[in-house]
């Protein structure tokens, strides 16, 4: 029984029944301009601090979710979620009030992929039948926990990546069936590559991209020309580059089927992100906010979602560690 | 279906096929003496810091619960683990090196008992075999990174709890049958009873464990008494006299059922841990050193393992919040 490790096919997939994305106002003024469900005014949107926001913004995305798929907060039988704060309190303070079942989860910006993942299995189990998946990232509440302060104001290497002040949420049913399918996941290893630069994020993480792709299309005989969309998130500019690089030496050529969430939240040249995107919003907020909506109308047939995760720490970057990435997969199908 | 939301039983119950525990040498020198798979010198055993000795001993329990089920790192089809560290660095980088399909969580002290629930969903659901969960705690580690630098040398009150130097692990498997079944599994809440002193965990957990309890109790008709031990970690001596409290006028008293984890790690008299010994890896480690044992030698037959988690941020703290708790419960139950 699965040989290949950490891919795992359903034979009753769940499906996704209802999601919901918000952004902070930066972010809807990006490519995705009018897609979100909801968006956020500057910073804090009236709260009184840039992580109490994050999680106004998470519950806001959970609730946006739930409603859109005509449930209540008592109809959902477990949430998984987590974010990229310490103790995860976008998630903690942001969920308290749901009194939903709650299974918090780490995976830096493979949360999403993660949740949804754990969701499904959850869900295909037949164990219950409603859970939802949902994080989120706030930049001002990363970069100065992760990086410098905002005062600081240091000047930015065009490797670094942008965290999205966004958030998303997916709602799944095993019972209900609806027009988007999880026909599969696979979840990642560990993969290090030992690189150390703490504003490239990208090279960190394209190896486990690549290792979890690779194994999913060597376990399924399948290869990128398979799916419509094969979707990263957030590998940035300089990530993508190294992915399709090593696809291509792997044997799995992307050619025309890679999209890279950091890079389609915003618009490179009039927004300043250098790299690209990230945050554990950024791949949740254009999953729910586009993707999901074009396999809900049959748009798209079959992607792939992969969010990557940067495992990391100041701390053990300081210590001396290497970055270690993480990389989780989830197969999306939508309607004939 | 699972309408009293969270519980979860299970037709076909996963086996616990191999368990072990490390500990430090405080906790090797407590009332569980001897019981221990293996013993850390000093606070880094050989390291360079105590987030790497964090590591070392985590990974030291996996591969010796993996090497007492007699399984190779390639038989395990995914780790659940995680830790109290930021961005759990102790699991990052000391299950790195495994190559296992890893899907990280944050349940703060929790971690045990959700690791094993996520485990036992994904065996039961019959889509994988076999599942490890993990973690880990480091009494150095955590102190500076929640608390004060260890060089501030501040007087704890009676109130703190002692986070435990400590890793378990256990391994899960749907198709070889062990000694030890997980019966059912109990997913809680967020529960915030608005405590805000970082030095009173059992207090701010206290209440999760009992809205978990209560819910799996009112869920299957059974009673305190209809166990041999109900085994909550780590509430410490505040907090398991607040249980009690609380769990009688809620009409489900403990008498003598009741065992904490953090008063069992320690002898309070002699070893100067006020109210307990907390951390993840206090419970995974009384757990994986003691009580699995004893199911497994017949002497218990019926556990509930309530691992409580008190989902304190110190930026959050520092921003007025209060500190909310939540707590899984796993059923044990041992062979006739």
């Amino acid at each position: 029984m699965n040989r290949s490790r950490g891919v795992i096919f359903f034979e009753n997939p769940p499906s996704i029944v209802g999601f919901a994305a918000v952004a902070g106002d930066m972010e809807a003024n990006g490519p995705l301009k009018g897609k979100f469900d909801k968006v956020f005014e500057g910073d804090m949107d009236g709260e009184k601090s840039f992580e109490k926001a994050e999680s106004k913004m998470q519950l806001c995305a959970a609730k946006k979710a739930i409603e859109k798929a005509n449930l209540k907060f008592d109809d959902i039988d477990i949430a998984f979620a987590g974010d990229l704060l310490n103790q995860c309190i976008g998630t903690n303070y942001g969920l308290r009030e749901l009194g939903i079942p709650f299974a918090g989860v780490y995976g830096a910006c493979s949360t999403m992929a993660e949740s949804i993942s754990l969701s499904s299995v959850f869900v295909a189990s037949g164990l219950i039948d409603r859970a939802i998946a949902v994080t989120s990232s706030h930049f001002c509440a990363s970069e100065r926990q992760f990086r410098f302060p905002l005062e600081y104001g240091g000047q930015r290497p065009l490797t670094a990546q942008w965290t999205a002040t966004a958030a998303g949420a997916v709602v799944l049913s095993g019972k209900v069936k609806g027009n988007i399918k999880v026909r599969a996941i696979c979840i990642g290893k560990i993969v290090d590559y030992q690189i150390k630069d703490m504003n490239n994020m990208g090279a960190a993480m394209a190896p486990a991209a690549v290792n979890t792709l690779v194994n999913f299309f060597k376990h399924t005989g399948t290869t990128p020309q398979d799916y419509d969309m094969i979707l990263t998130g957030d590998l940035g500019q300089v990530g993508s580059a190294i992915l399709s690089e090593i696809m291509d030496r792997e044997g799995y050529p992307l050619k025309g089927k890679h999209s890279d969430c950091g890079l389609l939240l915003f618009d490179r040249e009039r927004q300043d992100v250098h790299s690209g995107g990230s945050g554990c919003g950024c791949s949740a907020a254009v999953l729910c906010a586009d993707v999901l909506d074009r396999l809900n109308s049959g748009k798209l047939k079959k992607v792939l979602f992969i969010a990557t995760g940067a495992l990391m720490s100041p701390t053990a970057n300081q210590q001396g560690e290497s970055i270690p990435g993480v990389a989780h997969l989830v197969f999306l199908e939508g309607s004939e």
